[in-house]
């Protein structure tokens, strides 16, 4: 029976959000604190995660509030690593594969998403990088599904690794929160999602990841559009 | 009991020196396939790795040989998937850690070295990258370590990702590849080792590595540092 899990969180992240997402499937009793990215509290970075990054998991120690965490419980980083973790401690959840195949495709599956697909969409949706990269990344991760279902059969953290940023291109694409015109952004989604389209087989694929309940239950879709247009905007104006 | 296993691998890659690392500790029956970096065969992108890199493994199909390779075997890449398999293939070999906590810190070991101090260290090889960045990447590493043994404990993946690096790193130091002055490079090297300096702990580690039979088993130094000469010395000398 694993022990006590308290995730330190932000909404907007999406790297955080794999570790609600993962969390979510494996119906993994936790407990959640809010990071603030713009405020962060003073604790966090020396009793939590010196990179002073989210997320991060409190694991084991004493019962103590989220907020006076304890040096007695093990302290850990990096999203993948949690997915990993949370699979680990649950291995009912399907989060880790159990075939060392399709464990494998998984992790190869998640190269390709962080590699090929993530700094593309970062480039085009902050610094005018080229959409042709973008068709790119999707092209690839698109040749790497199985005719149906998920990234490699069953839902897994391959699917959990690349939903919060999809969920992120599209109400970025959809309110124009981005280095991009608003008509072409709108294309985009739309070509994205075109299920007769040249990407049918990733609209299809997106449709499956967004109905999953693990996401819907950790997305709240109005609080991060509003806080993308504040935070991003706020970037975009600087440059 | 797994399938059979081919490697294709290049005994200068750091990369693929880990996969051999995993199969050697793994004790897996493997057939290995070397690829000439410089001049590959046409046959390995079409039929074992689109991305044309090693390392690759085919798993299970036919018995074939290496350079006719099955379209029913299953081809993996990616130098860390493949590490992470063996030891799933080979749970005993201790590779991936039995322990969920110390699997996730292992993970965030491999993650440090990845960001941490490869790239650091070869723009210092190949660029004239700071040198003082490559000691805050050692520091760090280092601050991961515990008080004796290895990365997570027990020798893992964790210390299998970072060993070819270092393996590659003294050679060239000692021989001068790279865009450093062969006399700071010697002294790189000392203050790396040195047990009584900055980075003691570090130094440990370091022999704790190269004294492990797999490392020692699977590394040619004569054969690496003639190879790096020629390959990196062209490399360079283009500039």
């Amino acid at each position: 029976m694993p022990e006590s899990i308290t995730l330190y969180s932000a909404k907007i992240c999406p790297y955080a959000h794999r570790a609600e997402i993962a969390l979510a499937e494996a119906k993994a009793p936790h407990k959640r604190f809010e990071i603030d990215l713009s405020n962060k509290p003073e604790w966090y970075a020396p009793k939590v995660n010196p990179a002073s990054k989210v997320p991060a998991i409190a694991y084991g120690g004493p019962d103590v509030a989220p907020d006076a965490p304890s040096p007695e419980s093990t302290k850990i980083a990096e999203s993948l690593v949690l997915v990993e973790l949370v699979g680990d401690l649950y291995p009912a959840s399907g989060i880790v594969p159990a075939d060392p195949i399709a464990r494998a495709q998984a992790r190869f599956f998640i190269e390709g998403v962080s590699t090929k697909f993530v700094p593309h969409w970062y480039a085009y949706q902050m610094r005018n990088g080229a959409l042709d990269d973008v068709w790119k990344g999707v092209e690839y991760v698109q040749s790497l599904l199985p005719p149906t279902g998920f990234a490699t059969g069953e839902y897994s953290m391959a699917d959990i690794a690349i939903t919060p940023f999809l969920a992120r291109a599209r109400l970025s694409l959809l309110n124009s929160i981005g280095t991009f015109q608003p008509d072409e952004a709108k294309t985009v989604w739309a070509t994205l999602t075109d299920k007769n389209g040249k990407y049918a087989r990733f609209a299809q694929y997106i449709d499956d990841l967004f109905a999953r309940e693990s996401f819907k239950a950790t997305f709240d879709e109005a609080f991060v559009t509003e806080a993308f247009q504040k935070r991003i905007g706020a970037m975009l104006a600087k440059k």
